[in-house]
């Protein structure tokens, strides 16, 4: 059972006129309440060729390393939420550079947005959300302990690049 | 007033334990209701140098021109949105190609992509959002009647590139 945020009526599974999809809709005022995918925003902090990963204090996933990344705010834009995030799971200041992978994840209804960034000084510590932050070497990053699928695509991509010489934008799908 | 969608009771603003930022929280179940941005999805359809734009027949910006796009929905990849909103407001069928601006609008909480995309046939006709769909040459692109900032921005940044002879990804804010 769910409450209308509006009025406070119970919320039924109906679909509106004019529309195709079964939504949250109001029994008592009619309010539509759209259920949207959330952005993740995260960066790929580089210092001399090593990239900053964080150990996740947290769950889902408590243990195993990630990029910092989290939930875009409101009021917001996807670079500030990456430098914010990095920032707030790190410790670390960055100057972002270019976006560099946006993976859509639709059975958890989110899109992972990850830039390319700059790590300013080794002044890095972590934050409430993350048991330990450390450098690595590419030759040493620790594929079998990577938290999520998306922060793996994107170190892929970022590996592959790097041996290529030339970052590219990646845009893709985790299904 | 706002209302708890689990439990109905009151939502107040208030700073969660942890946390940062004021959050709508409710008194009487203490769940927090996150409120993040919105992506909108979209394609730039060409057919031999020529880009399709609708006629918005909706509020807001009624009869001003747009590329097709519109809210992501729950379920689907970005791409999937891009060519589900360009069937749904244009009828028309496209391939599409690469990701090609991300541009994080802030003053309205919402990041908006678009894909490049391949027109497959000229069957499209406009949809109930769109008072008409037309083919338009670059040089007859209706600057002063396009709808939204992040359409005509990445109508130049298409056209620019396209002068070049390489399309890249473009990430920018409107602020």
């Amino acid at each position: 059972m769910k409450f209308c945020s509006n009025c406070g009526g119970a919320v039924l599974s109906r679909v509106p006129p004019g529309d195709s999809l079964p939504r949250h809709v109001c029994d008592a005022c009619g309010s539509i309440h759209y259920v949207n995918p959330k952005l993740v925003l995260g960066a790929i902090p580089e210092w001399e060729g090593r990239l900053l990963l964080c150990r996740r204090a947290i769950e889902p996933r408590y243990g195993y390393w990630t990029l910092p990344a989290g939930f875009m705010e409101n009021g917001e834009t996807a670079a500030e939420a990456a430098a914010r995030e990095t920032l707030e799971e790190a410790g670390a200041r960055v100057e972002l550079l270019a976006a560099f992978s946006m993976i859509s994840v639709p059975y958890v209804n989110q899109v992972h947005v990850f830039y390319r960034a700059r790590l300013l000084d080794l002044e890095f510590k972590p934050g409430v959300e993350s048991l330990e932050v450390a450098l690595f070497e590419e030759a040493k990053l620790p594929w079998k302990d990577i938290a999520f699928r998306t922060v793996g695509v994107t170190l892929k991509h970022w590996c592959a690049d790097r041996a290529r010489g030339t970052f590219t934008f990646h845009a893709e799908d985790i299904k």
